[in-house]
Protein backbone atom coordinates (compact mmCIF):
# COMPACT_ATOMS: atom_id res chain seq x y z
CA UNK A 1 0.00 0.00 0.00
CA UNK A 2 1.27 3.57 -0.69
CA UNK A 3 1.78 5.99 1.85
CA UNK A 4 1.63 10.00 1.10
CA UNK A 5 3.21 12.32 3.96
CA UNK A 6 1.52 15.57 3.55
CA UNK A 7 0.96 18.81 5.29
CA UNK A 8 -2.12 21.25 4.84
CA UNK A 9 -2.39 23.75 2.81
CA UNK A 10 0.75 22.58 0.02
CA UNK A 11 1.27 20.79 -2.99
CA UNK A 12 1.38 17.60 -1.48
CA UNK A 13 -2.66 18.25 -1.93
CA UNK A 14 -2.07 17.71 -5.72
CA UNK A 15 -0.97 14.03 -5.22
CA UNK A 16 -3.02 13.62 -2.45
CA UNK A 17 -5.75 14.14 -5.47
CA UNK A 18 -4.88 12.32 -7.93
CA UNK A 19 -4.17 9.22 -5.63
CA UNK A 20 -8.09 9.46 -5.17
CA UNK A 21 -8.62 9.71 -8.63
CA UNK A 22 -6.97 6.52 -9.59
CA UNK A 23 -8.52 4.53 -7.01
CA UNK A 24 -5.08 3.28 -5.35
CA UNK A 25 -4.65 2.00 -1.84
CA UNK A 26 -3.11 4.90 0.14
CA UNK A 27 -2.52 6.16 3.58
CA UNK A 28 -1.50 9.42 4.60
CA UNK A 29 0.45 10.56 7.22
CA UNK A 30 0.13 14.68 8.33
CA UNK A 31 3.41 16.27 9.46
CA UNK A 32 3.19 19.04 11.71
CA UNK A 33 4.88 22.28 10.19
CA UNK A 34 4.38 24.13 13.21
CA UNK A 35 6.23 21.53 15.27
CA UNK A 36 8.82 20.98 12.31
CA UNK A 37 8.52 17.82 12.13
CA UNK A 38 9.68 18.06 8.69
CA UNK A 39 13.23 18.32 9.53
CA UNK A 40 13.67 15.55 12.35
CA UNK A 41 15.51 12.87 11.79
CA UNK A 42 12.62 10.83 11.80
CA UNK A 43 11.25 12.18 8.45
CA UNK A 44 14.63 13.17 6.79
CA UNK A 45 15.02 9.24 7.26
CA UNK A 46 12.19 9.24 4.74
CA UNK A 47 12.74 12.28 2.52
CA UNK A 48 16.42 13.80 3.24
CA UNK A 49 15.28 17.33 1.59
CA UNK A 50 12.99 17.50 4.81
CA UNK A 51 9.62 18.76 2.33
CA UNK A 52 6.21 17.19 1.42
CA UNK A 53 5.53 15.40 0.05
CA UNK A 54 6.66 12.13 -0.25
CA UNK A 55 5.17 9.06 -1.73
CA UNK A 56 6.76 5.77 0.30
CA UNK A 57 5.99 2.79 -1.78
CA UNK A 58 6.98 -1.03 -2.05
CA UNK A 59 10.43 -0.10 -3.50
CA UNK A 60 11.39 3.11 -2.32
CA UNK A 61 10.29 6.66 -1.50
CA UNK A 62 9.63 9.16 -4.34
CA UNK A 63 9.76 13.05 -4.29
CA UNK A 64 8.56 15.96 -6.21
CA UNK A 65 5.02 16.74 -7.12
CA UNK A 66 5.41 16.33 -11.06
CA UNK A 67 7.66 12.81 -10.74
CA UNK A 68 4.95 11.61 -8.08
CA UNK A 69 1.85 12.68 -11.10
CA UNK A 70 3.04 10.47 -13.60
CA UNK A 71 4.05 7.76 -11.26
CA UNK A 72 0.74 8.03 -10.10
CA UNK A 73 -0.61 8.45 -13.76
CA UNK A 74 1.46 4.90 -14.76
CA UNK A 75 0.47 3.10 -12.00
CA UNK A 76 -3.10 3.09 -12.53
CA UNK A 77 -3.37 3.20 -16.03
CA UNK A 78 -7.38 2.57 -16.08
CA UNK A 79 -7.95 5.96 -14.27
CA UNK A 80 -6.46 7.72 -17.73
CA UNK A 81 -5.12 10.29 -15.87
CA UNK A 82 -2.50 10.93 -18.96
CA UNK A 83 -1.87 10.18 -22.17
CA UNK A 84 0.46 7.42 -21.77
CA UNK A 85 0.64 6.04 -25.43
CA UNK A 86 1.61 9.22 -26.79
CA UNK A 87 5.03 10.62 -25.58
CA UNK A 88 4.33 14.39 -26.88
CA UNK A 89 0.99 14.70 -25.35
CA UNK A 90 2.71 13.26 -22.18
CA UNK A 91 5.21 15.65 -22.07
CA UNK A 92 2.79 18.75 -22.71
CA UNK A 93 1.50 17.51 -19.56
CA UNK A 94 4.84 17.30 -17.93
CA UNK A 95 5.39 20.70 -19.16
CA UNK A 96 2.89 21.88 -17.49
CA UNK A 97 3.58 20.37 -13.84
CA UNK A 98 7.20 21.28 -14.15
CA UNK A 99 6.20 24.99 -15.17
CA UNK A 100 4.27 24.69 -12.02
CA UNK A 101 6.89 23.36 -9.45
CA UNK A 102 9.67 25.11 -11.21
CA UNK A 103 8.05 28.69 -11.39
CA UNK A 104 4.90 29.25 -10.10
CA UNK A 105 5.51 27.53 -7.13
CA UNK A 106 8.86 29.12 -6.64
CA UNK A 107 7.27 32.54 -7.11
CA UNK A 108 4.57 31.78 -4.09
CA UNK A 109 7.39 30.58 -2.01
CA UNK A 110 9.44 33.96 -1.57
CA UNK A 111 6.13 34.86 0.49
CA UNK A 112 7.22 32.80 3.07
CA UNK A 113 10.56 30.71 2.60
CA UNK A 114 12.75 34.05 1.69
CA UNK A 115 15.26 32.14 3.68
CA UNK A 116 15.73 29.58 1.17
CA UNK A 117 18.05 32.18 -1.25
CA UNK A 118 19.25 34.75 1.33
CA UNK A 119 20.13 35.52 4.72
CA UNK A 120 18.93 38.94 5.64
CA UNK A 121 15.22 40.54 6.60
CA UNK A 122 15.35 43.25 4.36
CA UNK A 123 15.82 41.06 1.25
CA UNK A 124 12.75 38.84 2.88
CA UNK A 125 10.73 41.74 3.12
CA UNK A 126 11.40 42.84 -0.89
CA UNK A 127 10.74 39.11 -1.77
CA UNK A 128 7.18 39.13 0.03
CA UNK A 129 6.49 42.57 -1.80
CA UNK A 130 7.25 41.00 -4.97
CA UNK A 131 4.76 37.78 -5.01
CA UNK A 132 1.98 39.21 -6.55
CA UNK A 133 3.43 40.32 -9.42
CA UNK A 134 5.87 37.34 -9.59
CA UNK A 135 2.88 34.91 -9.01
CA UNK A 136 0.24 37.16 -10.69
CA UNK A 137 2.54 36.94 -14.02
CA UNK A 138 2.65 32.92 -13.79
CA UNK A 139 -1.23 33.01 -13.42
CA UNK A 140 -1.74 35.19 -16.28
CA UNK A 141 0.08 33.06 -18.43
CA UNK A 142 -1.58 29.72 -17.91
CA UNK A 143 -4.69 32.21 -18.68
CA UNK A 144 -3.63 32.95 -21.77
CA UNK A 145 -1.51 30.39 -23.09
CA UNK A 146 -1.69 27.24 -20.93
CA UNK A 147 -5.41 26.33 -19.79
CA UNK A 148 -7.25 25.20 -22.66
CA UNK A 149 -10.42 24.31 -21.01
CA UNK A 150 -12.29 23.01 -19.57
CA UNK A 151 -9.67 21.05 -17.88
CA UNK A 152 -5.82 22.05 -18.68
CA UNK A 153 -5.15 19.83 -21.42
CA UNK A 154 -8.46 20.22 -23.02
CA UNK A 155 -11.49 18.06 -22.92
CA UNK A 156 -9.73 15.04 -20.51
CA UNK A 157 -9.11 15.65 -17.09
CA UNK A 158 -4.98 14.90 -16.41
CA UNK A 159 -2.42 15.11 -13.46
CA UNK A 160 -2.45 18.85 -14.59
CA UNK A 161 -6.19 19.63 -13.09
CA UNK A 162 -4.99 18.32 -9.60
CA UNK A 163 -2.10 20.54 -9.54
CA UNK A 164 -3.57 23.41 -11.16
CA UNK A 165 -6.25 23.44 -8.51
CA UNK A 166 -3.65 22.94 -5.45
CA UNK A 167 -2.04 25.72 -6.40
CA UNK A 168 -5.00 28.23 -7.68
CA UNK A 169 -6.20 28.08 -4.00
CA UNK A 170 -2.84 30.41 -2.89
CA UNK A 171 -4.42 33.08 -5.45
CA UNK A 172 -5.51 35.71 -2.80
CA UNK A 173 -2.94 34.57 -0.25
CA UNK A 174 -0.52 36.16 -2.74
CA UNK A 175 -2.15 39.07 -3.27
CA UNK A 176 -3.29 38.26 -7.23
CA UNK A 177 -7.03 39.34 -8.14
CA UNK A 178 -8.82 36.61 -9.25
CA UNK A 179 -10.71 38.93 -11.50
CA UNK A 180 -7.65 39.03 -13.99
CA UNK A 181 -7.72 35.15 -14.05
CA UNK A 182 -11.37 34.13 -14.85
CA UNK A 183 -10.42 30.78 -16.38
CA UNK A 184 -7.84 29.68 -13.82
CA UNK A 185 -10.92 30.52 -10.86
CA UNK A 186 -13.48 28.69 -12.98
CA UNK A 187 -11.22 25.73 -12.91
CA UNK A 188 -10.99 25.85 -8.98
CA UNK A 189 -14.63 26.04 -8.98
CA UNK A 190 -15.28 22.76 -10.92
CA UNK A 191 -12.75 21.15 -9.06
CA UNK A 192 -13.90 22.03 -5.96
CA UNK A 193 -17.22 20.29 -6.84
CA UNK A 194 -15.53 16.96 -7.69
CA UNK A 195 -16.13 14.27 -5.18
CA UNK A 196 -12.75 13.00 -4.82
CA UNK A 197 -11.47 16.58 -4.33
CA UNK A 198 -14.15 17.14 -1.25
CA UNK A 199 -12.95 14.31 0.36
CA UNK A 200 -9.18 14.81 0.29
CA UNK A 201 -9.60 18.31 1.02
CA UNK A 202 -11.73 17.19 3.89
CA UNK A 203 -9.62 14.27 5.14
CA UNK A 204 -6.76 17.33 5.36
CA UNK A 205 -8.35 19.57 6.87
CA UNK A 206 -9.80 16.72 9.42
CA UNK B 1 12.68 17.03 -38.07
CA UNK B 2 13.12 18.44 -34.72
CA UNK B 3 14.23 22.00 -33.44
CA UNK B 4 16.32 22.91 -30.84
CA UNK B 5 16.36 26.26 -29.57
CA UNK B 6 19.44 26.64 -27.20
CA UNK B 7 21.62 30.04 -25.60
CA UNK B 8 25.32 28.94 -24.58
CA UNK B 9 26.09 27.78 -20.65
CA UNK B 10 22.07 27.53 -19.93
CA UNK B 11 20.09 24.43 -19.23
CA UNK B 12 19.33 23.78 -22.76
CA UNK B 13 22.49 21.58 -22.68
CA UNK B 14 20.86 18.92 -21.21
CA UNK B 15 18.57 18.50 -23.99
CA UNK B 16 21.08 18.85 -26.67
CA UNK B 17 23.25 16.15 -25.40
CA UNK B 18 20.31 14.02 -24.34
CA UNK B 19 19.11 14.82 -28.44
CA UNK B 20 22.55 13.54 -29.71
CA UNK B 21 22.70 10.76 -27.02
CA UNK B 22 19.27 9.68 -28.40
CA UNK B 23 21.24 9.76 -32.37
CA UNK B 24 17.96 12.21 -33.08
CA UNK B 25 17.99 13.92 -36.33
CA UNK B 26 17.52 17.32 -35.04
CA UNK B 27 18.85 20.68 -35.87
CA UNK B 28 19.47 23.79 -33.27
CA UNK B 29 18.84 27.29 -33.27
CA UNK B 30 20.83 29.57 -31.24
CA UNK B 31 19.57 32.60 -29.48
CA UNK B 32 21.61 35.73 -28.93
CA UNK B 33 20.56 36.81 -24.91
CA UNK B 34 23.09 39.68 -24.67
CA UNK B 35 20.47 41.14 -27.60
CA UNK B 36 17.71 40.10 -25.34
CA UNK B 37 16.40 37.36 -28.44
CA UNK B 38 14.29 35.45 -26.21
CA UNK B 39 12.25 38.08 -25.41
CA UNK B 40 11.72 39.14 -28.49
CA UNK B 41 8.21 38.64 -30.34
CA UNK B 42 9.88 36.11 -32.75
CA UNK B 43 10.57 33.93 -29.72
CA UNK B 44 7.97 34.52 -27.98
CA UNK B 45 5.28 33.12 -30.40
CA UNK B 46 7.21 29.84 -30.31
CA UNK B 47 7.86 29.94 -26.66
CA UNK B 48 5.66 32.63 -24.59
CA UNK B 49 7.80 32.01 -21.55
CA UNK B 50 11.04 33.78 -23.32
CA UNK B 51 13.09 31.09 -21.52
CA UNK B 52 15.33 28.65 -23.40
CA UNK B 53 14.93 25.57 -23.83
CA UNK B 54 12.59 25.30 -26.60
CA UNK B 55 12.19 22.38 -28.95
CA UNK B 56 10.06 22.26 -32.01
CA UNK B 57 8.34 19.10 -33.08
CA UNK B 58 5.80 18.21 -35.80
CA UNK B 59 3.09 18.00 -33.39
CA UNK B 60 4.12 22.15 -31.43
CA UNK B 61 6.31 23.25 -29.52
CA UNK B 62 7.78 22.13 -25.80
CA UNK B 63 9.04 23.00 -23.02
CA UNK B 64 10.67 22.37 -19.78
CA UNK B 65 13.82 20.62 -19.62
CA UNK B 66 12.51 17.75 -17.60
CA UNK B 67 9.48 17.32 -19.91
CA UNK B 68 11.71 17.52 -22.77
CA UNK B 69 14.11 15.05 -21.28
CA UNK B 70 11.14 12.50 -20.99
CA UNK B 71 9.86 13.02 -24.62
CA UNK B 72 13.27 12.32 -26.27
CA UNK B 73 13.79 9.13 -23.99
CA UNK B 74 10.28 8.07 -25.07
CA UNK B 75 10.19 8.78 -28.59
CA UNK B 76 13.73 7.04 -29.21
CA UNK B 77 13.17 4.19 -26.82
CA UNK B 78 16.06 2.03 -28.33
CA UNK B 79 18.64 4.05 -27.25
CA UNK B 80 17.89 3.58 -23.87
CA UNK B 81 17.64 6.50 -22.19
CA UNK B 82 15.62 5.99 -19.12
CA UNK B 83 13.98 3.05 -17.67
CA UNK B 84 10.58 3.70 -20.09
CA UNK B 85 8.87 0.11 -18.61
CA UNK B 86 8.91 0.13 -15.07
CA UNK B 87 6.86 3.35 -13.54
CA UNK B 88 8.91 3.23 -10.45
CA UNK B 89 12.19 3.54 -11.78
CA UNK B 90 11.20 6.10 -14.50
CA UNK B 91 9.89 8.68 -11.13
CA UNK B 92 13.03 8.14 -10.07
CA UNK B 93 14.83 9.48 -12.94
CA UNK B 94 11.95 12.25 -12.81
CA UNK B 95 11.92 12.98 -9.17
CA UNK B 96 15.93 13.97 -9.86
CA UNK B 97 15.34 16.06 -13.22
CA UNK B 98 12.70 17.54 -10.99
CA UNK B 99 15.11 18.54 -8.14
CA UNK B 100 17.65 20.03 -10.55
CA UNK B 101 15.12 21.97 -11.98
CA UNK B 102 13.19 23.13 -9.64
CA UNK B 103 15.41 23.51 -6.62
CA UNK B 104 19.33 23.53 -7.95
CA UNK B 105 18.72 25.90 -10.93
CA UNK B 106 16.47 28.08 -9.34
CA UNK B 107 19.14 28.67 -6.11
CA UNK B 108 21.83 28.94 -8.87
CA UNK B 109 19.14 31.50 -11.04
CA UNK B 110 19.60 34.03 -8.14
CA UNK B 111 22.79 34.77 -8.85
CA UNK B 112 21.78 36.49 -11.76
CA UNK B 113 17.78 37.08 -12.15
CA UNK B 114 17.02 38.18 -8.78
CA UNK B 115 14.23 40.52 -10.87
CA UNK B 116 12.69 37.13 -11.12
CA UNK B 117 11.22 37.43 -7.38
CA UNK B 118 12.24 40.98 -6.57
CA UNK B 119 12.62 44.68 -7.44
CA UNK B 120 15.33 45.92 -5.42
CA UNK B 121 19.41 46.19 -5.51
CA UNK B 122 20.15 45.29 -2.18
CA UNK B 123 17.50 42.23 -2.54
CA UNK B 124 19.54 40.91 -5.58
CA UNK B 125 23.19 41.41 -3.57
CA UNK B 126 21.63 39.55 -0.88
CA UNK B 127 20.23 36.71 -3.08
CA UNK B 128 24.09 36.40 -4.74
CA UNK B 129 25.86 36.89 -1.76
CA UNK B 130 23.89 33.51 -0.75
CA UNK B 131 24.16 31.69 -3.58
CA UNK B 132 27.21 29.55 -2.87
CA UNK B 133 25.16 28.30 0.11
CA UNK B 134 21.91 27.49 -1.45
CA UNK B 135 23.79 25.91 -4.69
CA UNK B 136 26.34 23.65 -2.41
CA UNK B 137 23.58 22.41 -0.19
CA UNK B 138 21.94 21.41 -3.43
CA UNK B 139 25.17 19.61 -4.51
CA UNK B 140 26.33 18.34 -1.16
CA UNK B 141 22.42 16.76 -1.03
CA UNK B 142 23.18 15.15 -4.56
CA UNK B 143 26.81 13.80 -3.88
CA UNK B 144 25.28 12.36 -0.19
CA UNK B 145 21.95 10.90 -1.21
CA UNK B 146 21.25 11.21 -4.79
CA UNK B 147 24.18 10.30 -7.09
CA UNK B 148 24.67 6.34 -7.00
CA UNK B 149 27.27 6.30 -9.31
CA UNK B 150 28.82 5.56 -12.05
CA UNK B 151 26.08 7.24 -13.17
CA UNK B 152 23.35 8.78 -11.48
CA UNK B 153 20.79 6.43 -11.59
CA UNK B 154 23.28 3.52 -10.61
CA UNK B 155 25.05 1.34 -14.08
CA UNK B 156 22.28 2.42 -16.25
CA UNK B 157 23.50 5.58 -18.05
CA UNK B 158 19.89 7.70 -18.13
CA UNK B 159 19.23 11.21 -18.95
CA UNK B 160 19.49 12.75 -15.15
CA UNK B 161 23.68 12.49 -16.36
CA UNK B 162 23.29 15.17 -19.24
CA UNK B 163 21.08 17.18 -17.11
CA UNK B 164 23.68 16.87 -13.92
CA UNK B 165 26.10 17.51 -16.00
CA UNK B 166 24.81 20.81 -17.24
CA UNK B 167 24.41 22.33 -14.06
CA UNK B 168 27.90 20.88 -12.43
CA UNK B 169 29.47 23.44 -14.95
CA UNK B 170 28.26 25.72 -12.83
CA UNK B 171 29.83 24.65 -10.03
CA UNK B 172 32.72 27.23 -9.25
CA UNK B 173 31.14 30.04 -10.79
CA UNK B 174 28.55 29.52 -8.30
CA UNK B 175 31.02 29.92 -5.39
CA UNK B 176 30.82 26.15 -4.80
CA UNK B 177 34.11 24.16 -3.64
CA UNK B 178 34.21 21.65 -6.20
CA UNK B 179 36.21 19.31 -2.92
CA UNK B 180 33.55 19.03 -1.36
CA UNK B 181 31.73 17.40 -3.92
CA UNK B 182 33.94 15.09 -5.63
CA UNK B 183 31.60 12.52 -7.01
CA UNK B 184 29.92 14.75 -9.07
CA UNK B 185 33.25 16.27 -10.21
CA UNK B 186 34.19 12.82 -10.99
CA UNK B 187 30.70 11.95 -12.48
CA UNK B 188 31.53 15.84 -14.76
CA UNK B 189 35.46 14.78 -16.20
CA UNK B 190 33.48 11.52 -17.15
CA UNK B 191 30.71 13.38 -19.13
CA UNK B 192 33.26 15.54 -20.35
CA UNK B 193 35.10 12.76 -22.12
CA UNK B 194 31.95 11.10 -24.40
CA UNK B 195 32.15 11.94 -27.86
CA UNK B 196 28.63 12.80 -28.01
CA UNK B 197 29.01 15.67 -24.97
CA UNK B 198 32.22 16.83 -26.79
CA UNK B 199 30.47 17.01 -29.92
CA UNK B 200 27.95 19.14 -28.66
CA UNK B 201 29.75 21.17 -26.35
CA UNK B 202 32.19 21.90 -29.34
CA UNK B 203 28.75 23.33 -30.96
CA UNK B 204 27.39 25.35 -28.74
CA UNK B 205 30.95 27.30 -28.81
CA UNK B 206 31.37 27.21 -32.17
Amino acid sequence: MLKLYFAPNTCALASHIALEDAGADYSTVRLDFAADEQRQPAYLAINPKGRVPSLVTERGVLTETPAMLAFIAQSYPHAGLAPLGDPFAFAAVQAFNSYLCSTLHVAHAHGRRGYRWADDEAAFEAMRRFVPRSVGACFELIEREMLKGPWVMGDTYTICDPYLFTVSRWLEGDGVDPAAVPKVVDHRRRMSERAAVRKVVADELG
